[in-house]
């Protein structure tokens, strides 16, 4: 893991959410993508080598629409960069933690992705983010 | 904001977290401290420009104690690196942020901090950082 990729913020409304972390950044969104496959709709402000990722659901059965429900608005997950997705996710299921998904999948930012479960990573759920053209 | 400083994350047992985010992050962290003032005992661990700290209760009226008893763990606050903390406080408060102190105080990490309420900031806990040398 190289470095805080980005951090996951699970919000309500994006645009009042994109209204509220430019004041609160001091700096505006620049990007909005959505990501059908997750029911999600995302946007991203530059903040140093790292991203906020703001996320909305995009219907009821999107996981930011259940996430919502059940804990509100707030961080939902946070990204490490990493150079090779395959290596690390088998370093971390070999050391205990409970990967989410089998194979990385397509994300938001032209990335690979890989998630493993809060409950063997003290309530956090990581992702594990890998540019595309390196995969 | 130049950069996230660090994502602080509320756990049960310190010493116990120490070795899981051991392995996740594939590294060791590089010092505990505690924060007498807060009721905290703190270890960081170097993640890029970032860090990463984890927060465990010293006693039952710890901040910390009462987040893991509504929320359990997880990310607890998210703190921003500012070279001016009372400027920022400023521009953040003329924003409508609501702010939880009216002055900076002394926080882990020699640093200057400041937090905001979470339900002004999307659910998210913000902190503020200036280094203490530049205060």
């Amino acid at each position: 893991m190289k470095k805080i990729e980005h951090i996951g913020i699970a919000v309500r409304d994006l645009a009042k959410a994109n209204a509220l972390f430019a004041a609160l950044l001091g700096r505006e969104h620049y990007k909005v993508e959505e990501v059908v496959s997750e029911g999600v709709k995302t946007s991203f402000f530059e903040m140093g080598e790292s991203k906020i990722e703001l996320l909305a659901a995009t219907g009821p059965d999107s996981p930011i629409a259940r996430f919502l429900e059940k804990r509100g608005e707030g961080v939902h997950h946070i990204a490490f960069a990493v150079d090779d997705i395959r290596a690390e996710m088998r370093r971390l299921a070999e050391a205990g933690f409970q990967p989410l998904q089998e194979e990385p999948r397509l994300g938001a930012d032209g990335k690979w992705v890989a998630f493993f479960h809060p409950k063997t990573t003290a309530g956090v759920l990581i992702e594990l983010c890998q540019d595309r053209e390196e995969a």
